[in-house]
């Protein structure tokens, strides 16, 4: 068989693969090289072309593309969400993604982005704390403890020096997951049994929670001055995790408008209710936190951008490792005109 | 290592597996059944969900995805168009398409889709001459004689019971690589020095041209009553093949007009200027060729759904031949909620 040229091969990193590459750089240095790269990819967010993700639903879930480019690399996600997956012992959400060459439009990388999501996740919720929690926070109440809480827990730890973490879910036995899996990785965790409980001293309250349907995970009366939340949760239509009252109390940042005033808590509000943009608190053109009474909230739904610095991240720091496998994606005839005589050798090298 | 579930694994079909299955099934018989999954699916056009193609533009080129769902299955291709790859020994064109399940979210096939691009689009272009084409069409103008000619030469064989093929492109070296290459194939192929000369006695003319500008394949005055003409090389803006006034004398049939008025020849006239779907054509919703001196013109840009049926097929048949490996994409915990026990067991387990 004639081996494909070197270009003609995309180099794929399976979840396998993900799961060494992460042990290998180390969790907590992970997450802080990806707060920076995202942080960075905030920084210049008016270079990116920003298109809005492309959502094919039906009955029982979503699929989704989410692509994005700064001009150089184009990269896209694939994202589903099916709520009732669970039941059937799959994955509510299962993602992969891709990066490629704009000038010459041949893909560069091709990765799973399941873990690697909930990684990119919990570093741009730990990159924002570090810019609107209060000073010197170091506890956060955890409420939701699924998929997603050991990782936003061990971000907040690497990115913003947090100390403690105070854990409650409805389901008595996901706090006891949660507990398990932090043990020994250097954060004192306190298990709760109701949500006031879990919120008694924290400076961060980070919410995420699985059902999509409006629910009040945290009431008015529950958050008091001072506090910044992080809102992960409510992430698409009809789904929202927050009383609407506290968003009328809170100064509210975002990550792109036009997808969060659809997606995120602030589909409570009015379509012109004032919010923040958070790149513009990264450029330094909008203010962050001003005053020690202020409560912040970070209304984040994921945004493609944040996949893009990931997947950037993984392209950068995977090379020399090992830790993929390259796949023969590309069709790369000797002469671009002769696809058909490719084919044609392809069957006397086999049959040879 | 932990081993993933089964369904946590998704087929891929590599470049030189796609090779061998294309051998496996042979060419033409693979033409011919890609031309039944293709009116398949035209026949139940309105099942689809019709998403346009989010493209991403840049200054030497254009990515672009597009997505397609029949409520059952979901599948897009990526692909790239780059005219100025081949000057650095670059392919113009690569794709590569992916099928998931729409109830599950979960991908169920990768395959490259250069290949099955040009097998889909000959699919296409044989089908579609097959309703419009004059009775007892049997000979064949292929003005262009680059990547696609072959594919389309071998389908109009054997989907129409085409005999012959007059080549011609300005360049007498891809004439040169075309005849070779269906030398053997049991196709009378004639090499022509000019345009006119590879139309005459010809039924059924094909432009697929690769310059990216307004330009004349073929004049008015070149095109006899009665032909049935088969244009695929104008698929995007500002990219044409035939003469204005050839247009106003046919009936033009199309894939999807909402994309056809942009990218196909048609961009030339009004946006009113009447149009016939290929696919009412087919349900018998509109009439096809209504008498032999009708020139038809089928003003092909590549629809989506074509894409989707290739994608079927290659799913269908691909099937215990082999000729795929399985990537480890999706993760899998056993609980769900736990991907980040899955995480800390994946070190434990490769520490043992």
């Amino acid at each position: 068989m004639t081996q494909p040229s070197e270009r003609a091969l995309v180099p794929f990193v399976s979840v396998d693969h993900m799961m060494q590459f992460i042990h290998l750089i180390g969790v907590e240095p992970m997450l802080r090289e990806l707060a920076d790269y995202i942080e960075a990819d905030f920084r210049r967010w008016e270079s990116f072309d920003k298109t809005p993700r492309v959502a094919s639903h039906s009955e029982v879930g979503v699929i989704e593309l989410m692509p994005t480019s700064d001009g150089e690399a184009y990269g896209f996600k694939y994202v589903n969400g099916h709520p009732k997956n669970t039941k059937e012992g799959l994955q509510t959400v299962t993602a992969f993604g891709l990066l490629a060459d704009v000038a010459t439009g041949y893909p560069t990388l091709l990765t799973e982005m399941t873990l690697l999501t909930a990684m990119r996740t919990a570093a741009t919720s730990a990159m924002v704390a570090k810019y609107l929690a209060p000073k010197g926070a170091d506890t956060m109440a955890m409420i939701g403890n699924g998929a997603q809480s050991e990782f936003q827990t061990l971000a907040m730890k690497a990115v913003c020096g947090l100390k403690t973490v105070r854990l409650y879910d409805i389901d008595p036995a996901a706090t006891e997951k949660c507990a398990r899996n932090l043990a020994g990785q250097g954060v004192n965790v306190v298990k709760c049994r109701t949500a006031e409980e879990a919120i008694e001293g924290a400076q961060i309250i980070t919410t995420c929670t699985a059902d999509k349907q409006y629910a009040t995970i945290l009431t008015d009366n529950m958050v008091g001055a001072g506090v910044h939340i992080n809102a992960i949760g409510g992430d698409c239509p009809g789904k929202t995790e927050l009383h609407r009252d506290i968003l009328l109390r809170s100064d509210i940042f975002v990550e792109y408008p036009p997808q969060t005033r659809i997606e995120g808590e602030i589909q409570q509000l009015d379509p012109d209710h004032p919010v923040i943009e958070m790149w513009q608190v990264i450029t330094g053109a909008a203010q962050g936190r001003t005053s020690d009474r202020q409560i912040t909230l970070f209304d984040s739904v994921g945004f493609a951008i944040e996949d893009f610095s990931a997947l950037r991240y993984v392209r950068d720091r995977i090379r020399g490792t090992g830790l993929y496998q390259e796949l023969d994606m590309l069709a790369d005839p000797d002469d671009p005109r002769d696809l058909f005589g490719m084919l044609l050798r392809s069957k006397t090298a086999s049959a040879a």
